[in-house]
């Protein structure tokens, strides 16, 4: 007798994500799953974008990693609402781990919640959270070939958001050879080119991002 | 009735392990297990060190990811002999890829077998694949908080090779913030600073890596 126990859990987990799915949409909040590759700045993007945020959208940020609470202490200290989540060594977020961080938010609260998944381009890709956007950061100095590497995180993902652009000058990525791999795999994904560290490409991608979940784009400072 | 599937399965592994180690010893090949995020330059950092070993020490490669040939095609192309594993959709390679990519292998006539793992932090770090040495490729673009939110991957690595150096001016990636936290989870690592793409700091890396290994290190070119 075969007991297809992984599937089973799969299954289970899907469940949840639509259970998350149902609390934002009764919440009016629009959740964004950001994942991406160590170091890729998922924080950093993340950072940028509620900093250009009028005061009537209110953000929120759920922080999924396997050890520390770096990234969470940087949107508290900002006093961003912010649930730091360890995985216990799971290489992804999943629907039920987000579920539980739901616990500790104040949803109704919230206009826009950022879910910012584990450093990792593989992982993630397989797991729905039951967000409304599936967003992934690649950055310039990963190299033009990530599309091809890791097809599925691009497969996945709703929209493309070139990170560390400021680093493209003389640093041989190809950005031709990169769209069209991201394409290839996935020809509706929106591709933007950001820096998180100058803020170059931040205000057009966040416009498209609050225009995409029904949010008033207007309010952006 | 609980059945420890997992737990048993990863114990078969270990074997396997313990079985591809006595493979490399018996054909008199020193094995590393190259580790690191999507894009930190593990191929550019083995193919750094096959570009200046000299004739007599013969390199191999074992190129482990989810999709794609673009690594293995790189060493196939300056024919070193190299096989790719696709993992399937896994996040690393476990000793049973290893095990059976030695097959394509002609492992008497190697000196120096890379086996580079999938891109990723997490869970390379749980499975050993009967190398000598653990090598963990972080590199500055990543940022300097590594080791604090990826502390296993350091934990499990025998040396730390910082790569893309030549980026560290300006980058405000902090060198002391670092090494202190590799050192924190693992006081004995070898921590370098090399950048593949310049050159620097390759020789001295290389001249540790071969004398670490046994292999003669004069033959460098």
């Amino acid at each position: 007798m075969i007991v297809p126990v992984v599937k089973e859990i799969l299954k289970a987990d899907d469940q949840v994500a639509l259970e998350n799915r149902a609390a934002f949409d009764a919440a009016g909040v629009a959740a964004v799953n950001v994942m991406g590759s160590p170091g890729a700045g998922k924080t950093a993007l993340i950072m940028a974008a509620v900093e250009r945020l009028s005061p009537d959208v209110q953000p929120g940020v759920i922080a999924g990693g396997v050890a520390s609470s770096l990234d969470a202490d940087r949107f508290a200290a900002r006093s961003i609402p912010v649930v730091q989540v360890h995985t216990g060594g799971c290489c992804m977020l999943d629907a039920s781990m987000v579920h539980t961080a739901l616990l500790h938010l104040d949803l109704p609260t919230l206009d826009l919640l950022f879910i910012e998944n584990v450093g990792n381009l593989i992982c993630p890709a397989d797991y729905t959270v039951g967000a409304d956007l599936n967003l992934v950061v690649p950055s310039v100095p990963e190299g033009h070939d990530k599309p091809y590497k890791y097809p599925d995180m691009f497969a996945a993902a709703d929209i493309a958001v070139l990170n560390k652009a400021d680093l493209l000058a003389g640093s041989g990525f190809n950005l031709g050879y990169f769209e069209c791999g991201v394409r290839m795999v996935n020809p509706d994904v929106e591709i933007f080119h950001v820096s998180s560290r100058t803020g170059a490409g931040v205000e057009p991608w966040l416009e498209w991002l609050l225009q995409r979940l029904g949010k008033r784009t207007p309010e952006l400072v």
